[in-house]
C-alpha cells in the first residue's frame, strides 16, 4: 500500500482523552479513533493488526480439532432468564440490554454460554458426539461502568470465545489442558511477554480457571507468583501462608480502656502489642439479587486484609440460605448506609466477634442476624486482642470459647506480596501487574443442568453436558502488545502482529533514482510475500523517518545516499539499528529476519 | 474434517419454520440454527461458507484499492441526529435502540453512513487525501417488521459496506463504476445467475443507484427487462412506455348516472368506454416525521397503478412544504382512516380531480387541502371519464381545463410487464423475480454536508466530500445460493462457496480396504489443497449418500467395489453424474475439475 493513497493521519501531540502510553500512541498513530464511550473505529492498519492476532488464533484452535461457527448478538432474555443471569447481569448494568418493536426483551452478547447451550440442548443428543468444542471470534458488547484505556476496557471489543462439551470431567480436563497449550501458543506467537495464572471463575462460574496475564505496569489486575515458576495467581484468587503470629503478651482475659484506639495501628502502638495478636472484625453489607440485605461480619488477623472476591465466593455458597441465587454486591458497611438497618449506631474501630444481633432493626428485607464468618488466619490465635463492642474499650487476652464463639472458619484473606508460598514456604510471593488477555474455565454443568441440555451416556441414562469455556481478548491483545513493546518514538510491533513488515521511504521524491529503486523494492518484497508500505507522500525526510518510527513498522527500508553502491539502508524499528544491505540481497535477508521473529 | 467428530446433525423432515426451500435446506442439513426471531446462530458448515463469501468479497473490493476497517456497531444517537435519520429511524421501528447505564441513547447499526462520515470529518483535511474508499464485514441489525425466509430477512446479518469519500462527482462516478465491476465480479465468482437493476436510493438517499439482483422465484423484489439486454430496473424505479390510450367516444362534456360503478371494471362495462380513456383519482393519506397528515389525490390513467416508492419519492420533495424533513408513511385512505379527518363521507369509487378542500376537517396535523399531483399518463387525455365528486355519477367527455384543473404532472406510474421499454418502443418489458444481494449508491454530499464533513479544494475553498456507499449481503448471499442452485434432494453449491470440495464416503466401516482407502485418500486431498471430509461414521450407505447430497459437497468420493481395480467413484453433485477414477488420478482430476469450476 502506498501512504499517499492510505487514510494515513498521525497526530503530533498526544490526545488529551488518552492515560496510558498504547492508548495514546494508537490514537496518535491513526490506528484507532473514538466514537463514543468506550467505542472505537479500528482504521486500516488497526484492522490488519486484528486480522493477523484473528488469524493466530483460529490456527491455533483448528490445531485442536475445535470448530468456528458464529452465534447471534442479539440474544432473547428467555435464554439468560433459563440460566439466572437476566436479572444479575441487568440488575449489575453490565448487560446493555432493549426491547424490540414486539415488546421482547433483548440483551446484547457479553458471553455465549447460554446461547451455544441452547445450541448443544438442540444438536446434542449421545455421547457419541462427544467431546465436541466450537468457537467463533466476535465482536461483544459490556456496558461498563468505567471505560477507560482504548481497547483496554471498551463496551464493544472482539473477543474469541469457545465451548467444549464432554461426558465427563475428566474429558473436559484434556480439553482444557489443550486450551492452556493453545493460549500458550498464541500468546507466544504474538511475540508477548506473559504469564498463565491460577483464576477466580467470578460470574461466569465453574470449579477451575486460569488466567492468561500479559505483564505490563498499566495491568488492571495484580499477579502474586514465585520465582521458582512453581506458582501464580491472580490476587484475586491467590492463596499463601501469611506471616507466622507473635505470641501474645496478654495472659489474662480483660477489657482494657483504649481511647481513639479506632485503627490497628494506634490500637498496637497504645497496647504496645502486634498486628498479628489482633482480631479485627470488618463489617460488610451484602445485597442479594431477591433484595436482601445480610451484614456479614469478618473477623480476621489484625495485619490481614479481607479480599472481596473470595468473600462473594463464600456468600454465593450460603445464596439459598436467604432464598437468593447470587450475591449483587458487598460493599464495608459505612455510616451512611449503617443508617439504614442499624437499631443504634454502631461502635466501629471497637467491634467484637460477638457483636449483639440486637443492633439490627427487624426489617423484611434485612437478615435479622450478622452472618458471622471467621478467617483462618484468627482459628489459631490465643490471648488475642479484639473489640468490646464499646466505644474506646478492647478486650485483651482473649480466647475463643463459649463468650467468643468462633464462627465458620473460611479463607477470605487478601494474599500479598511477601508471604510465604504454599507449595514452599521458603519462596515469597512476588507481585507484577498484568492485563488479562485469555481466560479459561473448567465450567462442568451450571449452564447444561440450568437450561436441560442432557445427553445420552453409553449406559443410556440422561446426564447433563460437562462443558468448558475459553475466551482470548482479541483486540485487547492487540493493545496489550502495544503497552508491552514501545519507546518514546512509537509502537514497536511483535513481527508476527505487525500491520506490515516492513516500509519503503523515499527521502527526497525529487531524486529519480530514489523513486526508481523505492518503487521496485516495494514491487519485489510484496512479490516476495513481505507486507510492504510505501511512503511516496511529499513530506520531508524527517517527517517520513518520525512517523514510521510512530507507526511501529518492525523494518524500514530507506533508498538513500547508498544507493550509489547498489544498497539501502535497514533499520530495525526495535532497536534501531541500521546496516546497510545490497539490493540483491534485500529479499533473502528480510525474509530471514521475519522467519526469525516469528517462528 | 471427519464427520464423527463434528457438530453433523441432519433432519429428515422439513422444518415447520421454514417456507421457501433454501430456509428448509439450511436447516434441514445443520448450517443453521434459530435463537430467537430472525437471529440464526451459524454452524460450522455454514460459517465456512461464509468465509469464502467474505474472502471473495475482500479480493475483489482490495484489488480496486479499498482498504478494510471495522466501525463501531454501537452508534451514539447524536450522529444519527445530525444527520436526521434518528427520529425516521426509530420511528419506522428499523433501528434496535437502547439506553446505556448513564441513560444515553444509542443504537445499533443497520448502516453506516453516520459513522463513517464522523470519521472523515475528523481524518480528511485536504483534496491531496482524495479518493478514500474504506469497507467493512459485519454484522448489522435491523428491527424488521416482519423477519422471514431466514437469513434472507433476518434481523441479524453479515453485510460488507464501503464508503468512498471524493472531492468531485466525476471521481465518485469512477469509483462507483468500479464498484460495479467488483460487484459483478463478486456475484460470478460465488457462481450465481444475477442481474445488475437500477433502483431507488430509499432511505439511504443519493442520486443513482444500481441493485445486483440474485434471479430467483422467491425472491422479494420485482425486476423489469428488456430481452435486448439494454433495460433492467427494480419495479420500484421502472420507467417504461404504457400501451397507447384509446381515444374516447365521448365528445361531449356531460354527468352520466352510472350505478354501483365504483370499479375502472364496472364503469367500463356500464359506459362501454376503455380503461385508458379514464382518469381514475386514489386517494392516499402520508404521515411525515413532524406528525403532518397530508391527503394526496393522485390523478392517474384507469389501467394504470400507482408505485408507491415514486410517490413517497415525490412527496419527500415537497417535505419542506409541510416543514416536515421525510415521509414516515404512505398508505390509501381506506374508510377507518377516512374517520380522522373526513368532514363528511367521501363519495370513494366517484372521485373526481376536483374534489373539494372543503371536506377536510380543519384539525391541527392535517394539512388543509388535497396535494394534488396528475400522473403523465393523464396529461394529454381528451374528452376522459372521470368521478363526479358524486356517488353513483361520473363525469363523461372531460377535458383538463378551467373546471378541472390539471395538477404538477409527475412521474407515479408503476411500470409493469407488457409495458413498452423506453429506449425502445418495440421491446415489451419482462418480469422476474430477484433477491436483493447489492446496492450501490452515488450519495453525493447527503451525509457530509449535514455532518459538516469538509475539505480543502485544490483552490483553498471548504467544500462537503463528494460521497458514494457500496453494500453487499454477505449472509444473504449464501442463501440466495441454496435459493437457486438446489433439486428435491438437497443443496447444490457453488463449488466456489461450498464448505467443502469433496467428501469421501466409506460404504462399509468393517470393510478394512475400504476404510484404509479412505483414510488415505482423504489425507492426500487435503494435503493437496481440495477441502476434503470424511464420512466415516457407523451408518449405512444410504444414509450417508442421502446426507452428502443435502449438505452439497460437489464432489463425493466412494471407496466402494472398483477399489478392486484401483478406482474409486466420483459422483458429481450438480448432475448426479458418476465415474470411476483410478486412484493415481484422483487428486489431479478434481483439481482439475474445481480450478474449471471456480474460474
Amino acid at each position: 500500500m502506498r501512504l499517499s493513497q492510505m487514510l494515513f493521519v498521525t497526530l503530533r501531540e498526544d490526545p488529551a482523552e488518552a492515560e496510558i502510553p498504547s492508548h495514546k500512541l494508537l490514537l496518535r498513530a491513526g490506528y484507532i479513533r473514538r466514537i463514543g464511550s468506550g467505542v472505537y473505529a479500528y482504521l486500516p492498519l488497526m484492522w490488519r493488526v486484528l486480522k493477523k492476532v484473528t488469524q493466530i488464533v483460529r490456527e491455533e484452535m483448528d490445531a485442536t480439532g475445535a470448530q468456528e461457527c458464529l452465534l447471534p448478538q442479539i440474544q432473547p432474555a428467555e435464554l439468560w432468564q433459563e440460566s439466572g443471569r437476566w436479572d444479575t447481569y441487568k440488575a449489575e448494568g453490565i448487560l446493555f440490554n432493549l426491547k424490540d418493536r414486539q415488546g421482547r426483551e433483548l440483551g446484547l452478547g457479553p458471553t455465549h454460554e447460554e446461547v451455544i447451550t441452547a445450541v448443544a440442548r438442540d444438536m446434542i443428543r449421545s455421547y457419541r458426539q462427544l467431546p465436541l468444542h466450537l468457537y467463533q471470534v466476535q465482536t461483544k458488547f459490556r456496558d461498563e461502568i468505567r471505560p477507560r484505556f482504548g481497547l483496554m476496557r471498551g463496551r464493544e471489543f472482539i473477543m474469541k470465545d469457545g465451548y467444549s462439551f464432554h461426558s465427563d470431567v475428566e474429558s473436559l480436563k484434556e480439553t482444557y489442558g489443550q486450551m492452556y497449550q493453545a493460549y500458550t501458543n498464541i500468546l507466544r506467537r504474538s511475540g508477548l511477554t506473559f504469564r498463565a495464572v491460577e483464576a477466580d471463575s467470578g460470574a461466569i462460574g465453574g470449579s477451575g480457571s486460569h488466567e492468561f496475564m500479559v505483564l505490563a505496569d498499566a495491568g488492571e489486575d495484580e499477579v502474586l507468583y514465585t520465582e521458582d515458576g512453581k506458582y501464580a495467581a491472580n490476587v484475586e484468587k491467590a492463596i499463601a501462608l501469611p506471616p507466622e503470629a507473635v505470641a501474645s503478651a496478654f495472659t489474662t482475659g480483660e477489657v482494657k480502656d483504649t481511647p481513639n484506639a479506632n485503627t490497628i495501628e494506634a490500637l498496637c502502638q497504645q497496647l504496645g502489642c502486634d498486628a498479628t495478636t489482633i482480631v479485627k472484625n470488618v463489617l460488610y453489607q451484602a445485597t442479594f439479587d431477591n433484595g436482601q440485605l445480610v451484614l456479614v461480619l469478618v473477623s480476621i488477623r489484625g495485619d490481614q486484609a479481607v479480599n472481596e472476591v473470595k468473600l462473594v465466593n463464600e456468600l454465593s455458597k450460603v445464596a439459598a440460605d436467604y432464598k437468593a441465587k447470587t450475591v449483587l454486591t458487598v460493599a464495608i458497611a459505612d455510616t451512611e448506609t449503617q443508617s439504614q438497618w442499624a437499631a443504634s449506631p454502631l461502635p466501629v474501630g471497637y467491634l467484637g466477634p460477638d457483636l449483639a444481633d440486637s443492633l439490627i432493626q427487624a426489617k423484611p428485607n434485612v437478615a435479622p442476624k450478622f452472618l458471622r464468618l471467621a478467617d483462618q488466619t484468627v482459628v489459631e490465635l490465643k490471648n488475642f486482642v479484639t473489640g468490646a463492642n464499646t466505644p474506646h474499650q478492647h478486650l485483651v487476652g482473649a480466647n475463643w470459647g463459649s463468650s467468643l464463639t468462633l464462627a465458620k472458619a473460611v479463607d477470605v484473606r487478601k494474599a500479598t506480596a511477601g508471604d510465604r508460598a504454599a507449595h514452599d514456604p521458603t519462596q515469597l510471593l512476588k507481585t507484577a501487574r498484568g492485563i488479562e488477555i485469555g481466560h479459561i474455565f473448567q465450567l462442568g454443568t451450571k449452564y447444561s443442568a440450568a437450561l436441560g441440555a442432557t445427553f445420552a451416556t453409553e449406559q443410556g441414562e440422561e446426564s447433563p453436558l460437562v462443558m468448558g469455556c475459553y475466551g482470548v481478548g482479541v483486540s485487547r491483545l492487540a493493545q496489550a502488545a502495544v503497552e508491552q513493546s514501545h519507546d518514546k518514538d512509537g509502537i514497536i510491533w511483535p513481527v508476527a502482529i505487525a500491520p506490515y513488515h516492513a516500509i519503503v521511504v523515499i527521502p527526497n521524491l525529487k531524486e529519480a533514482t530514489q523513486v526508481e529503486a523505492a518503487e521496485q523494492i516495494y514491487q519485489d518484497l510484496n512479490a516476495a510475500g513481505i507486507e510492504t508500505l510505501l511512503d511516496d507522500r511529499d513530506e520531508r525526510p524527517g517527517v517520513k523517518f518520525k512517523d514510521s518510527e510512530l507507526i511501529g513498522i518492525p523494518y524500514r527500508v530507506v533508498t538513500g545516499r547508498s544507493l550509489a553502491q547498489g544498497k539501502v539502508e535497514v533499520v530495525k524499528r526495535a532497536d534501531k539499528t541500521a546496516v546497510e544491505i545490497p539490493i540483491t540481497e534485500l529479499v533473502a535477508t528480510l525474509k530471514a529476519w521475519i522467519a526469525e521473529a516469528v517462528q
